[in-house]
């Protein structure tokens, strides 16, 4: 048995060697299924938006310059030439001292520079309006390319939309755009005891889990879960399922072979196929430390540990951003895609130097101070996870927080 | 022209009022479409998980006792009685002075109590290991029902499942599991200016955005979005829309409207239904006052302004509870489902007493502390909410906030 990894590296390099793969091809996706998807063409506004000056407001368009010095108890008087419907649009320049009545979203005639809330004018007789407040050019008008000048990148690529970037896309008439395939992202358990969700398990077998736990994490980073089921720890087993995968996915996750043997099996397998290599054989964090990482032509291979919660560890801090990266995320490797919370540690917690450790909390509000309180719990079990809102990373020179610190807490 | 809300609420009301509507029936679901989904139903686990004491580490299952005062200098001698294989249940008890080969994984023989990792011994010739450690009982075991306990209640009815609880479903050999079905959300744009996103606007129209924003912020509450298109400030069109979607739908959102005539259009025709009640007409938020809420037989209608930052932030404030609610979710109203983020607020804001503010804000880093830096601008555009990071709510007794008071950043 060989109980070394030769090829242990740390976190950042491991960022950096799965920053190198390349990201998917691109796709034309419609409109409404835009959400999630990331750009893959910087989407050019052919149109200002607004296209015209457009009223915020229930009111009256006017010429500012005709309110100067307008107040409650010195109010002016303007002539209403009309009422304008919401998508006319009045070719008439509104001379001075003239007014015309206008919708919120209505346009605004030639002349007239701001609009007058209705709340501060009275109607009177047929076409006489009292304005009793001054307003400033500009008021209460969304101006001709406010929100996008016509020839500007509206939402560059490696975007990941948002339901407000998918506003702006109908707003300027993308009713299709070319988005990055969703990774393809092949998922392999390996283990002698494991048993696939149906099974009733016999003595000394368990029910597969992580399969279930790394697609839905697949799925969370964009990605298309292609589940490729149990293997055993067995030599010609690991080699067709990852030809298979590596056939059809973009990427492939095989998580187990946490015992030492069949670590050595991966690791042996995966060098056996042509134009391949081990990137990384071991990584310097904790729960996760028995990782590979592989590339097998040009494609990524990432070998997560058997244990459950190792193994979800693993994949928010390198998983889901080798997916993100390959779906053509350019946030992917950003530190500020992770939401992180302060919140003061209510237990002391202690690291070795040289490992970047993840500690799985809950947060807790005590008496309006948010407490993380530490899950600790072995890392076969399912349980810190569950209970946990978050994590909490020691960096690899720190020997440990004291209890009362404050920590930024990554929520999950 | 009526100018007044005739039953404005406090946005703590109209919550209220939102919580009374029942949620959807279950259905079944299969365990890899589950994420995300909410449980109809306790699941219960019929087994222990783990079922048997089983090994954290790659070593030696012993009797505890057998190693205490084990060190480095002063270390002891067990026999081996054999390596066991991964998935094996050895039914021969453990005698004292003797061990057994285990993988991580692995199930524990009667008698042990513990097992050592296979870094703090040695193999001596055949059958004799050398301990360099004391370990105590219990110790790298995973315990027997310390996940979960047969008859406990795993996953709680109105649970959204995670990753990790989908993990524990498989654990527990949940294939499928009674879940609500996802809500059905009717949405409809109104506007005469409004075009759809395939059109070219001639001048004084728009595409419209609002079916768009809303129906990606209801697919990220867990709904199905049916887009029921755009429908002209015209009595007979509205009914007929509504009948339609209140038939087949679960809730209905309208957004438009926002001119004084064409709500007043809205509120009449919804009270031209049978059972029929107009719960609230405006809400005291800013944006998004002219928001209303009505009943249609056991059904919610949501009337949206039509300004497309306001009809996002009712949507975020109350569209998006609204629809996990239905959906069965019990953390549907929970404020600790939004994340918060405390940072500077970088200038001064003030609010109008009486109502609650929600101020678009762009989070900055400046030199290590986090800046909120309000972005306002006009609620007609869409810019304010594609330069936002997040929210910050102003509550309805505040005549402002002052620049570098701390607040609460809703992230979004």
């Amino acid at each position: 048995m060989d109980h070394g990894f030769f090829r242990v590296i740390t976190p950042a390099r491991f960022l950096e060697l799965l920053a190198e793969f390349a990201p998917t091809s691109g796709e034309v996706a419609a409109l409404d299924g835009c959400l999630g998807r990331v750009l893959a063409e910087d989407l050019v506004a052919e149109e200002n938006i607004p296209a015209l000056d457009r009223s915020c407001m229930d009111g009256y368009a006017l010429r500012a310059a005709d309110t100067f010095g307008n107040s409650e108890g010195n109010p002016g008087y303007l002539q209403l030439v009309q009422n304008a419907a919401i998508d006319e649009v009045v070719a008439r320049p509104l001379g001075v001292g003239e007014c015309m009545g206008i919708a919120t979203g209505g346009s605004l005639p030639p002349g007239a520079d701001a609009v007058i809330m209705v709340e501060h004018t009275q109607i009177l007789g047929e076409n006489t309006v009292e304005v009793r407040k001054t307003v400033v050019p500009g008021e209460n008008v969304m101006l001709v390319g406010e929100d996008v000048a016509a020839n500007d990148v509206a939402l560059p690529a490696g975007r990941r939309l948002r339901p407000q970037d998918i506003g702006l896309m109908a707003a300027l008439g993308f009713n299709t755009a070319r988005v990055h395939c969703r990774p393809r992202c092949g998922i392999v358990s390996t283990g002698d005891e494991l048993v696939p969700v149906t099974d009733k398990p016999r003595p000394g077998q368990v029910r597969d889990v992580n399969t279930h736990t790394l697609a839905c994490l697949a799925r969370q980073a964009g990605a298309i879960p292609v589940l490729r089921g149990l293997v055993p720890d067995q030599r010609e087993s690991l080699v067709r399922v990852i030809s298979e995968s590596l056939d059809q996915d973009d990427v492939l996750f095989i998580s187990g072979g946490s015992s030492i043997g069949v670590r050595d099996l991966t690791i042996d397998v995966l060098e056996s196929f042509a134009d391949s290599e081990i990137l990384a054989h071991g990584v310097s964090i904790s729960p996760g430390k028995p990782t590979i990482l592989a590339r097998v032509g040009d494609k990524p291979v990432l070998g997560l540990p058997g244990q459950v919660t190792s193994a979800q560890i693993v994949m928010l801090v390198f998983g889901q951003p080798l997916l993100a990266h390959l779906g053509g995320d350019a946030r992917a490797f950003d530190p500020g895609r992770r939401t992180l919370r302060p919140a003061r540690l209510g237990a002391n917690l202690s690291s070795k130097p040289g490992r970047e450790d993840y500690v799985r909390v809950r947060l807790e509000d005590l008496g309006g101070e948010l407490v993380a309180m530490p899950r600790l719990g072995k890392s076969g079990l399912l349980r810190t996870m569950l209970d946990a809102d978050g994590l909490v990373r020691l960096d690899a020179p720190l020997e440990g927080i004291a209890a009362g610190q404050t920590v930024a807490v990554w929520v999950l």
